[in-house]
């Protein structure tokens, strides 16, 4: 290893080590006016860098270790499928996205990811050959821009994802490759742990999710697939990169069909407290690359790294503007408010919605849609939601 | 008025413009790293000038019409008063701010207002000529700076309100003032239209509410401020920047004494619909000049520029990355996400929380402290709220 | 006074006896079978009189000192007005529940009170001779039967009330007068403080209020009543007889415009340690006449009773099967129900409702209906409960 | 079969027909003040027969065609060990419970079942014989008078379910046997499946369940029994008498367990509309013996034979007294009101429970003492309400 040249990804995890990912660009850059809702895609990388190095210096700084090029629905069939002609080319977002990631990621000792996400190619049924070509041209870019490995994430159908680990793994990169799926498995209701042990036939070096479920969804989810590669004989790294928001409500197409999204989603946002949580029960499972997606803010970044602060061996920079389970608290004027300075305050408050006239729960649109898919969950096990929904839900009644 | 100038604050305002104020810093920055709450105090504009000035910028990309300068709790005894040696002066916090707001504010049609807000030393019962002090330091820098006009908020006794103006009003800038109370008055039960009336008497040209209530509750006090005014014979203009978060538990010191303040209360945070329902309201009211203070983050202020984009004549800027009413889900690929682009939808929706081990509403602390207040408040009008609060609240059954 | 000869009504309150009254027979009966919801009205008085005799021995035993006839809605334009022809006379149904409600009385202290309510007539704007005309049927019954004290109940308007009180008042006996109006006054927007004394004026020796609204509400106004005869210089005893409904999202028609009127009413029933609660604070009010109206279940009366045992001097008989405070799971046999057997324990639990689809307050029908009104009370002092109205409710929209 | 003599429960099941249980007497009775909580014994059966005979008759009334005799903990052992010597012995408590069911009965064309539960016994680890004999003597009472058939009901381990059905089945009399777990099975852990299997075996011919959770929960039970029954290639009736309590936050040992129980389960109680989807769902499982247990009341009843009337070929007489699907509301006075008279109103209104300080769902006690079953259920099938118990309950933080 060259002098001051950064330790890879796979040198980290195999020493033991924990790696925190980052946050939710798309949706952080929505509410911050760089990102339209819909098409989300991330022409902000050219239009607006001001904007997207903010970001990643603020995910930096709160303990990230890795800088995800803001490339989601960056390839060339997504932006084009957006209805207008775009106004960048898929190769200059790309770029510039590369550019911003290194930039900030040359400002600490963070790694840069090239990340592809699944393709409308896929959805409309294009050849192995058509869908793996639309891969190969994002993947060109973070080749030229030597990114330090590569990222395959938010994929539903596992056989799409194998596709983009195959390009992904032609690099000579280290591969990562996360689904958006739940404890009930890809949309075709391939397993997670069948899922991953595909992924890492087709070559992945770590395996786990992203997207769709609430964190501590998704560390069930990562760990059935931890499950299926220990019960395979396999080995691989574990990564877990969940929504920001509580889904106790989903059914197998995660926060989509909930009737919030996406512009209701507010009163589900997870605390820094929950994230606390959700960093240790994920630490617990054996995930060491632990992020977030949709929803996470650098806050929640900032409290995944303080929980696991004595295994990490050090506090993110950003630590030095919060203080450690609300202990900056203790200078308040207020008696009482001087009292919530400390751990199990926090930990055993919970928290009101401050919405009277609302529910705790939704049911999921969609539901009538998935039905062939329902019907398979009613087979399984049951849930207490199951029930519920059976009891409330009309649209079960004619079963 | 010299070609190219910006019109002054009571321009707009006498000519019945609209002018959108900016959101809520010590929140938005808390949440990136830059501030930490407790202390709550803004070093950030001399550490980390580029996060305060990316933030100045998203919210004039979201519509507001006024950049405040980064200056919360910017007095010198408020610094020195959180323990620390202060890395800064007050003087070098308040120039800062001032320039990056000016800095923004030049990229577009806004103007620079200096804040100043409540001290210590009037809470430790310093002398008025104390006090005037205190904020003269903050308004010679403003003076120097030339900023184009003055706020004086987050006040909980209209006396020290009524100082800061005096002060503000001596540097023959428009002066604007906000109360941070509810329909019950300042903490020595000085009602919203007495208040409202001593602050025009003290000099204010624009009176009003900002933070501690939501949004509905703060529209409610500003009427009362106006029905005081026009009793008194008196004119002004009328401002509200409320939070962002649902508060319809408060007591008469709002969101501080929730027992989710500052770090849980997520479930609170108010979606967009509801502050295009706010901006109505507020308009409706007779309110031109219409912001947020804590929580407020830059697509809240989009939302109120879109609701009133047809009497203000224009949107923002931001709404490019923003489609009316949900409009950008047209492209979904899922028939009942698509089915989510219509006002109506949005509108009806009753967003779930996630949470079904959580309540709705919750007893703010501080209740038996406030209890002479409480007492006062038993004798006028019930609110659902206090009859509820006799139900649960043990520390009522003894009365 | 004959030896063995019941102390009468006005002596026990005279003497600051406290005079526990009964619960709510026409919801009672219709969960056990007997009583259709709609019309309402009583023919199981002459149809089912065994099951209207076990329920007045249920409150008997439960602590009540008075039964009430069960002659609710049984007046002659009311059971003509059904629709159908009805089976039985009103005066076959006023002199059957005359003899049940005597009949248990006999066997305990109890008193007879022959009740009637208002009219169809009168809302149908009959003159004031018809209506009184239909009072005096049911009244010489009453009179025939030798009721103890009478009392007109269940009035939305004070003066077709001050026309019962009147008739009632001409017999010579005793008359309670109760509206079941909120805060808010009389659909006629009289206040509750006017409504007292008019009804005094008209010959009424106990004012208060029945049904409509929750424990608390009901308390709080029949202080207002209280405070409004004390102003005027009168005298009179105070009763209350409320909903077992919790109902903090009522509007000044009470319960009947909430959504779950009457079928769903279930999750909103109070418990025991609510009844106690209000029992508490009824006394605390000066109230000495404390019973329930619809949802009241014996179970609720003897809550009552035993809340205020130490004041009364007695328990009821029905609590030898009842441990105070849960005292009787101290013999469970799983720990930790047993360390449920103690007051703190049930007085601070938060009861959840298993219904995470559903919400904690709902929106009044008919709230477009009563507008008049709403605005009147729109330049009243704020609720809780308004705010989120006006920010959740379209229909505020367009004001 | 004698002229007039009604059909036996095996002929009424084997032919098809649907057979209405009754509801809750234990808890109703302590409601109406009869029974004591904690104890939860049936002395009321001599001590206050009146009140026992008219609860039978509302359950006829209602729908029911079985009258359970008020046994339920009538073993002498039960009786002794509640601490007090009691006042009547179990033969005079058995005897007087098996004449009130007959009574009434015989006022319509309803059976008498004469019914065991679990016993101190076995929780004590006595041996089979002791446990036997225990079961024998309640048995001999229904000899004696002759009841219908027999049931064992309210059995949290199969083992003792099992004695008691080979002891009831010596009688030569139609034998039911219900247990009181969900579908993790009995206390030690054997599945729904085994357990009725091994019932049948015993020489139960109905088997199902009784108690504990609510009638969605109760229902997927008993349909993990059946397919248990069916894949051991074995015949069986199937019945169903859940809670009247909604209770999707239960944990294995059911309602119990809740922090709510017994006291405060007001806002879990269901609506009569929830009772109909519960028998329809129970219908279409193939249940025909379909009923309910604690917090069932008589208009519970009513709604499941009024929702099964098309089935049944008839309405029960309690119907009389009430409109189907609300049509009652038709003759209301306020159009909002009458607008409710509507099957789709009353399926979808989702009911505010009007405590908006109190949660949905709650963590069951004894959480902690389960550990070993609850490990058990985390190898299995997610549940949301596990997910969030991990999120929420700091008791699962030391994992």
């Amino acid at each position: 290893m060259a002098p001051g040249a950064k330790k890879g990804i796979l040198e980290r995890l195999d020493a033991g080590e924990i790696v925190f990912g980052d946050g939710g660009f798309v949706f952080a850059l929505e509410k911050r006016g760089y990102v339209k809702a819909g098409p989300w895609t991330p022409e902000a990388a050219v239009e607006h860098p001001e904007a997207v190095r903010q970001l990643h210096r603020e995910f930096l700084r709160a303990g990230s270790n890795v800088m995800q090029t803001f490339t989601f629905y960056a390839s060339d069939d997504k932006l084009e499928n957006r209805g207008n002609t775009p106004r960048f080319s898929g190769q200059q977002i790309n770029e510039a996205a590369c550019d911003l990631a290194r930039e900030v990621a040359n400002e600490g000792d963070a790694l840069v990811a090239g990340g592809v996400s699944q393709t409308p190619s896929y959805l409309s049924c294009k050849s192995e050959n058509d869908v793996k070509a639309i891969f190969k041209k994002q993947i060109d870019v973070f080749v030229k821009k030597d990114v330090d490995f590569l990222i395959a994430e938010y994929f539903e159908h596992v056989e799409e994802a194998e596709w983009a680990v195959q390009v992904l793994k032609s690099t000579g990169k280290p591969v990562a490759a996360t689904m958006c799926i739940g404890p009930d498995g890809d949309l075709n209701g391939v397993s997670p742990g069948d899922c991953a042990v595909k992924l890492i036939k087709a070559g992945a070096h770590i395996v786990g999710i992203n997207c769709h479920f609430d964190p501590m969804t998704c560390v069930k989810t990562v760990k059935m697939m931890k499950e299926g590669v220990e019960k395979a004989g396999l080995k691989a790294h574990y990564m877990c990169q969940p929504l920001a928001y509580h889904t106790p409500d989903c059914n197998c197409q995660g926060f989509i069909d909930l009737p919030e999204f996406p512009f209701s989603l507010e009163p589900r946002i997870l605390t820094r407290w929950d994230m606390q949580q959700y960093a240790r029960e994920a630490y617990n499972a054996g995930i060491r690359y632990i992020g977030g997606c949709c929803g996470f803010e650098p806050y929640h970044v900032r409290a995944l790294a303080e929980e696991l602060a004595p295994e990490k061996g050090s506090l993110p920079q950003g630590s030095e503007k919060h203080g450690i389970w609300g202990s900056g608290l203790e200078m308040h004027t207020k008696p009482w408010v001087r009292a919530r300075a400390r751990r199990d305050y926090w930990e055993n408050l919970k928290p009101a919605s401050g919405r009277p006239f609302c529910p705790a729960m939704a049911n999921p649109d969609g539901w009538g849609v998935t039905k062939g898919h329902a019907d398979l969950m009613q087979q399984k096990e049951a849930t207490s939601k199951d029930q519920l929904k059976v009891l409330f839900d009309k649209s079960n009644k004619s079963n």
